[in-house]
């Protein structure tokens, strides 16, 4: 049987660049960036006041003069004022720029201002003091924010800071979720007795969302012909086909011939894990993939964030996300030669340590229990008893 | 001076019920859960198979009976089929309902079929195997999310199935983003020498967008009329009006003297805090509440995520964030007797412990440093001195 780490690896193997496109800046949170920002000016622009006060030219200091003539007052915005001699100072504004002329900002608080002159109310004044100066942050042509990363609050802000009003991001593959079977209904029909909701496709969108993809969805019932159409017409519209069930040995699971007949490849057909056994993997020769993850809730919500995300975030570029490592909180025992993903409630120790609370569903795909627990801790395969203290990965959901 | 921490109490004194309103559940994600979502219907609502194969009644194996006329054939969804004797069985599939004839699963694997009938090939054979028993999940009336929760992928999931194709959400609170100053100009602008771009009313905007909040902006010139009017406006219109710089001692800030004319009240003014020593918290009798925020791009960040989205998180009810600890990765030292939020780079090390390396700008709010992190470690008030290895609570970005 195939394990998680050679799963992982033929998926991986199956990148593609999906293009470019540009978007308005504040629209491209979250998405990846595919070009490098650069500083358009030195960072500040000018020689920037900080503080509310006046300029004066350090050299007055020096020369030991403490009262100054306001020659001119000056808002930020405004065009920078120079003065003519030591004994004048600007009145100036937060956020002005300084003329050459002035080269320390002495604060209202230390000063006393009136009929024109201002009196300074200290004596240590240094050079360039209250100035945030010229390109001090950083110098213009400057790579502020490097391609292939998630546009954060932090990456809109130096965008607009350098006047990118558009970004050039990534393109997000086109996915279609299926569901299938005449047992499932939609959520706003009345099931009979002998029917569920659909619900799967509905988990996996809003995860897509949060990850930025907006996702199709599509209900395939149980008919051969219409399966193989629908299969067929998504395989020429999309880039990856994400399935839910439908996989199995049942008589009337017509996805699996379906896919033979459509020349979709299977990749690997069970993985030595639990939950999601049965996952199923495979390629289109056009290079569509198909993930079709186990109909068990649990499974298929595993499988997506541990394989689907993981080859979304390779295949957009990002640089691998930083493992995230929890202390088991107490011992657990997993007999079966599987690699077992344990759903935890995970908290912070006052320690500074993540700590791995198990919260065991009744392995039924129960989706309740699933909703008070917020990672799945990833136990190795090759043993059976887990102590309390002891660290393992954990996906984070 | 006010501390961080009466500054936080004086804020989350400011709670109001925004309101309920009703969305369809696949675009509630996200939003904060207004009602209890109970189950339907037993869950799973009937006897339901887990394997393809055969069902039989357990008795026949007590009675040694090992090969069974195959009665019929039951897919996922049909109305359930009875057997008549103990040698009889139905050949059945993943997701079907159990007539009550019926008690044990038989899978393909462990079968030879052929003619007509399936001989079992193997002996032990358990009451109820592979049958996923009605209501052994839920009962019918069990809540199975609790209001007052954030809805997640799992919740979106528990809705579908108990057929809540609308939720009640709570509403979220009406935000203006105010943004002021001549020498700001719009980002597909081209600046003056002494002008820079507006850009951290982007980065409110791109945040409170990561928290679900769609707020409104507004850049208001330096005129002491037009600014009048406009808070004015804002204060009739909106419930939180968030500001980034303009309350300062500058003379062409008119908005301190506006919010004062429209009868605003101060709450608080200056946090002994760095970044955000400026911030300015204040109410009208209407009950608007005003966040004016610092204008340096960092202080403002941090008092976004420090105080305003925990006064959202708890005017909407959810309940307090569980805290985040992280280890100091080196020896840091701050004189001033102010609370410092110190950015820093997290990781996780092997032994499961949150680690914070500082990154320290440059202290003049530069924010293509903050792009290199990810959190701020809050160290308190009373100490100058923090060693590597020492736990304090970071506020994640």
């Amino acid at each position: 049987m195939t394990t998680v780490e050679e799963a992982e690896k033929i998926i991986l193997a199956q990148l593609k660049d999906h293009g470019v496109e540009t978007v308005p800046f504040e629209l491209a949170l979250g998405r990846v960036l595919a070009e490098n920002i650069k500083a358009d000016r030195d960072l500040p622009p000018f020689n920037r006041v900080t503080m509310d006060g006046i300029a004066i030219a350090h050299e007055a200091i020096e020369q030991g003069i403490t009262t100054f003539k306001i020659k001119a007052t000056q808002a930020a915005g405004e065009e920078p004022i120079a003065i003519d001699t030591p004994d004048e100072c600007i009145e100036i504004m937060t956020g002005a720029a300084l003329s050459p002329s002035v080269d320390a900002i002495i604060r209202y608080e230390d000063l006393e201002i009136k009929e024109g002159t201002a009196k300074l109310l200290i004596t240590d004044i240094k050079h360039g003091q209250n100035i945030h100066q010229k390109g001090k942050d950083k110098k213009q042509g400057y790579t502020v924010a490097a391609a292939n990363q998630l546009i954060t609050p932090a990456i809109i802000s130096l965008a607009a800071s350098v006047g990118k009003a558009e970004l050039q991001v990534k393109k997000m593959p086109k996915v279609m979720i299926i569901s299938s079977g005449d047992e499932l209904v939609d959520v706003a029909d009345t099931p009979s007795g002998f029917q569920i909701r659909r619900s799967n496709n509905y988990t996996i969108k809003a995860v897509l969302t949060q990850h930025g993809l907006d996702a199709d969805m599509l209900h395939i019932p149980d008919n051969p012909e219409i399966t193989r159409q629908q299969i067929q017409n998504c395989l020429q519209n999309y880039d990856v086909i994400l399935l839910s069930g439908g996989i199995s040995m049942g008589k009337f699971d017509y996805i699996p011939q379906a896919l033979e007949d459509l020349q979709v490849k299977k990749l690997f057909h069970k993985v030595q894990q639990r939950p999601g056994k049965p996952f199923w993997f495979g390629r289109h020769d056009n290079g569509v993939l198909v993930f079709a993850f186990p109909g068990n809730p649990v499974a298929t919500f595993m499988c997506l964030h541990r394989y689907f995300l993981l080859w979304l975030n390779t295949t957009l570029g990002l640089p691998a996300k930083q493992p995230v490592y929890a202390q088991l909180a107490k011992d657990f025992t997993f007999m079966p030669q599987l690699k077992y993903f344990l759903q935890v409630k995970l908290n912070f120790t006052q320690q500074g340590i993540l700590s791995a609370q198990p919260i065991e569903g009744n392995g039924s795909g129960d989706f309740a229990n699933l909703a008070d627990t917020d990672a799945f801790i990833e136990l190795p395969l090759e043993r059976n008893e887990f102590k309390q203290g002891e660290v393992f990965p954990v996906i984070k959901f």
